[in-house]
């Protein structure tokens, strides 16, 4: 299976909540052109496992995390740091912080406060949980790994 | 608390095995550095919920780990092709792929064919299921998450 460059035509709710595989393999480069120093920062749920989302975090991130007990990233597109959910009240209260062993990523295990940790919502307008809720299928095309996240 | 940058004359062992935190935010630098267009590839034990590990994947890795069901990385620091534990039988047997709401992330949910997909052992010898192994404590220094992982 060869796949395509991202169309430029792709809207929103096709990468997101479509069945076309378009995978953006330039996204570190993108970060790294952010200019800000960053590592991986994955938010998992502590209680069911899910992995959430993985957004980037520098050191004020890591650090405001630590202070303010929220997950917490750097948001590369807009240059800018993210309390995730601190605004809305949605945000993921910190558990533990991981480290990986060469210390170059790190794994935020959380409760969530509020609603969905993914910006998108299903067909019932309700939140996403987390942001991997869909599944390569053996043709290339993508299927929802549920109906609940439909 | 204000992290340092990491030590020239911190050790493999050190930065693996201590309680020293030296997160390394240069990482994704050094990634893009690489040359090769990548995103970051998580993988997740399937039945267990444990967050492995994080790799880079670009679109090779991707295809191959597509075809031959063993999660796949591009090896940024030797910049090849890395078939997670194909050569010493310790695979991670792809159970699904999923791709996150922007598609510019993948999620590996596995099965661990052999031993820990961590390259670190614990005191015992015995390799660590995965690399998040250590939690970060409130004076900002690293403890094992348990015992078994020491």
């Amino acid at each position: 299976m060869k796949l395509g460059l991202r169309p430029a035509t792709m809207t929103h709710a096709e990468l997101e909540e479509g069945k076309t595989l378009q995978l953006d393999f330039t996204k570190l480069q993108k970060v790294a052109n952010c200019g800000a120093d960053v590592l991986p920062a994955i938010a998992q749920d502590a209680q069911t496992g899910e992995v959430l989302i993985v957004g980037y975090a520098n050191q004020l991130a890591f650090e405001t995390a630590l202070e303010c007990g929220m997950a917490t990233f750097w948001s590369t597109s807009r240059n800018e740091l993210w309390i995730k959910g601190k605004t809305s009240g949605d945000y993921l209260k910190i558990q533990e912080v991981c480290v990986n062993c060469e210390q170059n990523s790190i794994l935020y295990k959380v409760t969530p406060a509020g609603k969905g940790a993914c910006h998108t919502k299903n067909q019932a307008g309700v939140a996403r949980s987390g942001c991997y809720y869909r599944r390569v299928r053996d043709d290339g095309t993508l299927e929802f790994i549920n109906d609940e996240q439909r």
